[in-house]
């Protein structure tokens, strides 16, 4: 032992903690086991540890659990932890115990040393105020955890996701009105199919964004409700009568986020049901999100010997042997970003059903892929948003050629000549390297003029501008 | 050719096709092309090709677009498959062109030379009704294809999963009741921790069930736009006006669904969020069910070397050496059902992202996914409640016994002792092989009235009947 | 009961059967406890059935377990059931208990009553043939299941699936021998970079899939370890001393594939780990295909509108509304079929750790999706061989086309004026809409000549056919 | 700009850089653009790319590409690199472009301003040694990631993960030794089945570990083949003849590993499937170690109303609530660092399908995943090793009042009386609650000194150490 540690003791005996650290005995017991990996949980989360156990001590003097000076001093302590202050004393990695116990503890041992500090005490005293005693009062890891996992998840899908999709959208409607007017040539199975504008491609962008968005808000109901109170195994034992309904309300009236108590804490403690579900509504996001990014990759693809449509902005990066080689870097980022969230939602499902009897022990493992299925995405597509769409341009003439020579604007002609003769015009026209107006005219089906009148891409493009044919 | 086959022409030329088949040349040609695999797609797909195709027809001669005789053969055919008729006459596999061209063909053929029959004429004449310009009237494979999904996908999760899972949910809630005054020891990490009641147990079970059925709904205002109404890419060229709205109407006359047309339709062609968030729904409920599924298992582990606390209805199966071996059978059913639908779920994420511009192109081993995972889950469920839950019992001795042993019964002294005294309590009971009642007494900190005073597993089962110690 | 069933009695009494079927009352009760989903098993697994109880009557034989009289004809019986005389006779689905009880003792019932039949004795008499008794002598499901699991997936591996890849890997190598001298842009990113010929991409394909071939054949030791003669929970209790190894003799003398007895059959039976990995490599094999089968699709895309570099040959299906539409539709069904087989694996990943203790109760889910992952990729791959590949054509005018006008040709001057020099020459190209060359000159930095001495397309496709510049 | 910032031109413009930085502009203008998530590449590829440009150099030393001063300064630097002296210079996210092109940038730039401060020159010079034209010469970030790729997967599973796996087998098969004579109930389906010895567990653990080892090694032919010399798109233009050759052979000296050159370089820069494969393996070490963590969790359960047969070492940790409560901690990790890996695996075989052409384009999301898994399964499987299994203990106790309780004991009498009639002793001893020797003799069917001389639990643990019944 050096001079820069400390000794503190708990019910297994001291241990060795440097010294200006607030984390206590447990906290440094997991250190020495826990020598895995490299992940550690973010901010996000342990920023909401300090507002559960504000929550908590907040519910604990309003139902007589604490006395009124030890929780004021837990509440400054634990706000100042939800501030962010204390974001460095959380050690620990990802990879502990499957109910995230050790750092409850962590949270508990860093707020119990703060408190004791305020109160004039030094590191390690364990009192006046004590990590379990007073900071877990009425809690559990069993129940803490998890609430702490619905209160980031929570807060990470409002703060940071919705808004990022909401910006994205925002953008691509944007650019539907932009492009609302721009005839292109449909593509189904990769093929040339019959015109369109490139404002609807963006329109259905748009759409899928927003839909994005509803799934996310369909999940809150669930995730609002929260297993505090259920505390070892899920009866509230140690937990006054009411601290479920009194920590809610505390939680709500310092987050503004309605939270309410689960019906079952045992539901909330031993499944994640809500978490999975939550998580699945980002992972539809991201497969939404990966046929963008694809689409606009292709379209952009060239610029010469490409489709060649659109226009990707320069980020100012490119190749390392190709001098001046411009790429869909960010695309490319976000289409990366979606297949990890694809493959952590196997995770978060594969954890959320490894829960046995009374406890979910995957909890680490599973709130750990959901925030950071969040914030990948939700960054990828801020970046894809800011720097890739929002300066996205077309090629006019690219996209008018491509219309002009389209086989199958001879689709048109379907309610005229029905779809038999039509299939004689496209593969005329195939066969002979000719356009299906000249096919049209050559097996005699109908005149150019004639043609024309019923073959006009702008208005196939957007025909219920138009007269329908047969209405 | 034997004289078991008719011949019939289609723009590629002619085929022969088996004598009394309904199907026509696009279905015959891709069956010669699609030698793969041995999935089919279910009935309930296969039917609900009839009712788009009904409901096509009455929104078309609403329309003006198919005359009214036309309209009405084509109905009648196309109510015949709804109900069941032509189930048979669907040979193609899942494994075919990703718009499910296919299959769309194979009903316009179907329909078209039933509706012909009807008319008089043999099978086979494309006239008067044409399986493209008539039965396919307004329509694409590219907008009906897709609409089927979604009205297959409601009617699997509305009439059959959701009523399954109802069933367990009742079942579940009629077991919480029944044993709502058993205490068992509840455990957490799989190691003894403190009482509850065997009730609580399947409290959790059930609202996990309630929630699932309540995702599931989440998902259907997504699942309930159709996009019947795009066409070739999402335009709508060559449906007339308001053709979305008016079949909408009619389908939605025709399931008693409030069935709308969706706001982009190439959202709903190019891509299906909407049927990988109503899978990932399913997926949830997979999970849930896994958990379930293995508490029960484990909890009528033994029948004298396990858990032993439920008593898992007999089959009358047994092991092929072990003679009267009694296992979990149905339980592991249900487990193998859900790893189903987890794996079927990274499919579906897949096929979902793999859409390009205009189409999705993965569309048949989309819903087939979808479709199986409902099919397996919703029949596990209803065999695993019939069979195993209905009748579970509890072993009462065995449960007693475990109560009584259990050494964390000491943790309802932490109010009064504090967490660190209790610590020796429970490592003295265990270093000696003594009850945490004994150890007490021992360490001189209670006297063994006092302990029962506090320690009373009944009452720590439910601690909030009774009044809680701090309040 | 009417006339056309008999009664069979087990262990738990009597049962109706239909009565011209060959199983017996395990299976019948089966059937009314297993009313889930459409899945069965294919005939591959049926008759590998066949052949186990073959080669575990002749062990038996061998090691004095059965009465040469008894062997002899369930010898025979065996062998029919391997021939697939009794594929239909195995009516319950993949959704059974875990161990696969129920399709080994379905296996002990069809053999025990043709024996049965054989010696003139009517079906159902369980004598003198007794199912278990006899058929299953010195075997239990828990170790029969498994080596059937195995004889199985080798099979198919070798029978199925690598002829089909080897198939498609010697037309791939054709088609980069046809088009060896083919320049094209090479493109990374989707952008135009330098060139290369069209038969690289083949060669690369052809890489892909050799390298397919040899990671399957790279799982075989440990597939074909069997865990027969572990009988119930590994130890071997009621088989002979030697079974294993006479059973291996035996399979392979039936088969030709060296099987071996498992180390430990505690592991075989326990864990499925040879089975994951051996779906892993099919895996891998589906992950090259779906790249391949995109490649194909995009490069065969247009024919107007896209890369139209490869010309895929027509099929004779077209599109519903679009007359003469082509598709590359099996490139699609190819690419489904591989993200069936991602995600299968996802499920057999679980499946393999789902087993617990002495056995793993995944076992029907696990081969079901192995054989499906096998059977449907063989097949794609063999339709995509003969239907697609074989007959691929380039677009050689397009193809010279994008040469030409490529920006990054320029990348050859790397070597004679330096990466930031070249970087101008692409800059001034791209900003004016010049070819590299004429911004070469124009920016004063070579001569025509001097640019056309180093860049020529078709030495830099191949630059080691000719002196590397520096060497 | 502040004083602490340098000026850095490319190709691009000025870029302001930190100024103690030996990152140069691409890496400056990559910070700017891709500020997504907090994932970073571990030290283990920053170091392989020294590895890698050390190699080049060499190489291109050797054949002429390079003056000897030149190359001999950018080896001092790259190897510096190698040893780890620039592991913060690496200041770029995963989620960057999908060819890995900024990292390679960054070590480009970093090895050519430290060369250039080598010879005295300030950073940011890009003279006389240049990034691309020296540093990156005869090579493109399209050859070198993935190459690096190669490099550091199978370093990392050679050195990190397989030492590990060994290290557990090693115990594993120690604890087969020390418990090779306790005897235990056997289970199947959870359900007590036969005896078997601990022994015999801890083989079926070893054979497992034992396995994977070997399966990692089945991956190396393909992970040893590496893409160097391709350069941009697989042709190696602008690389001389013999580059890929001479960097393998210097990689090979370097490292000890046989290097040699892919086959087809187009394969190896457009697919990854290598690595697919490799983590495959990864991922069934994964599988294996899932069912490993569970038994022994499961097995350990208790201390008094569990399994508890195996008594799990304590970490020191306990209960935030439940004081004393030792729980299974590090086995819960391992269970959660495999369910890690398998997602994982989700992502990487999307990655690996998401190349299009020449090139794949989620190189940094895959390589992250590969190495993430290796890295928490090692230092899981370690931890493992160390800290729970090497201190497992069994409770004799506990295993010999199961063994003697257990129902199917009386499968031993099946080759004595027949599957039936010891189906009627274990239903009557289940019914009656009474032992099989004491149901036997009440049904008359043997005396009870029949019953033990055929009844005996150690000799039914291990039947081929005495002679077999039948022999």
């Amino acid at each position: 032992m050096t001079g820069d540690e400390r000794v503190e003791s708990d019910a297994f005996g001291p241990v060795e903690i440097p010294a200006g650290r607030y984390w206590g005995a447990q906290t440094q017991r997991a250190l020495g086991v826990f020598e895995i990996g490299q992940e550690r949980f973010p901010a996000a989360l342990v920023r909401c540890f300090g507002l559960q156990k504000l929550a908590a001590a907040r519910a604990n003097r309003k139902l007589g659990q604490l006395e009124p000076d030890v929780a004021e001093v837990i509440e400054i302590a634990a706000r100042e932890l939800w501030e962010g202050r204390f974001d460095d004393e959380f050690p620990l990695p990802v990879w502990q115990t499957g109910s995230g116990t050790q750092t409850n503890m962590n949270a508990n041992e860093v707020i119990a040393n703060r408190a004791n500090e305020l109160l004039g005490h030094p590191l390690g005293t364990r009192a006046p105020v004590h990590p379990n005693d007073h900071v877990n009062r009425s809690q559990s890891s069993n129940d803490s955890f998890p609430t702490v996992m619905h209160l980031t998840a929570v807060s990470e899908l409002r703060n940071r996701l919705t808004p990022a999709l909401a910006g994205l959208r925002t953008t691509l409607e944007a650019k539907a009105e932009q492009f609302a007017d721009v005839v292109k040539i449909g593509r189904t199975h990769l093929m040339d199919a019959v015109p369109m504008t490139v404002g609807h491609s963006f329109t259905a962008f748009a759409r899928q964004i927003g839909n994005a968005i509803e799934r996310i808000e369909a999940t809150m109901p669930r995730l609002r409700a929260l297993p505090q109170g259920g505390t070892a195994v899920g009866t509230g034992l140690n937990a006054p009568n009411g601290f479920d309904a009194a920590f809610c309300a505390e939680a709500t009236a310092l987050t503004g986020v309605a939270f309410h108590a689960a019906e079952s804490k045992f539901e909330g403690m031993g499944a994640h049901d809500a978490l999975v579900e939550g998580h699945a509504a980002v992972k539809v996001a991201a497969v939404s999100l990966l046929k963008i990014a694809n689409d606009v990759r292709l379209l952009g693809s060239g610029p010469r010997c490409g489709l060649g449509e659109l226009v990707i902005p320069s980020d100012g990066l490119t190749s390392s042997i190709m001098p001046g080689k411009v790429n869909p870097t960010i695309a490319e980022v976000l289409a990366q970003a979606a297949l990890q969230v694809i493959g952590n939602d196997t995770t978060v499902s594969m954890a959320g059903g490894a829960g046995t009897f009374e406890l979910n022990v995957a909890k680490p493992v599973l709130i750990h892929n959901v925030l950071q299925s969040i914030r990948i995405l939700a960054d990828s597509v801020t970046v894809f948003d800011a720097r890739l769409v929002r300066d996205l341009e077309v090629d006019r003439d690219r996209l008018a050629v491509n219309v002009d020579g389209a086989l199958l604007l001879a689709t048109a002609l379907n309610p005229v000549l029905g779809y038999d003769q039509v299939a004689r015009i496209t593969a005329r026209a195939r066969r002979d390297g000719i356009t299906p107006r000249e096919a049209t005219v050559e097996l005699g089906l109908l005149t150019a003029q004639e043609y024309d009148r019923h073959v006009d891409p702008a208005a196939m493009a957007r025909p219920h501008r138009h007269p329908t044919p047969g209405a």
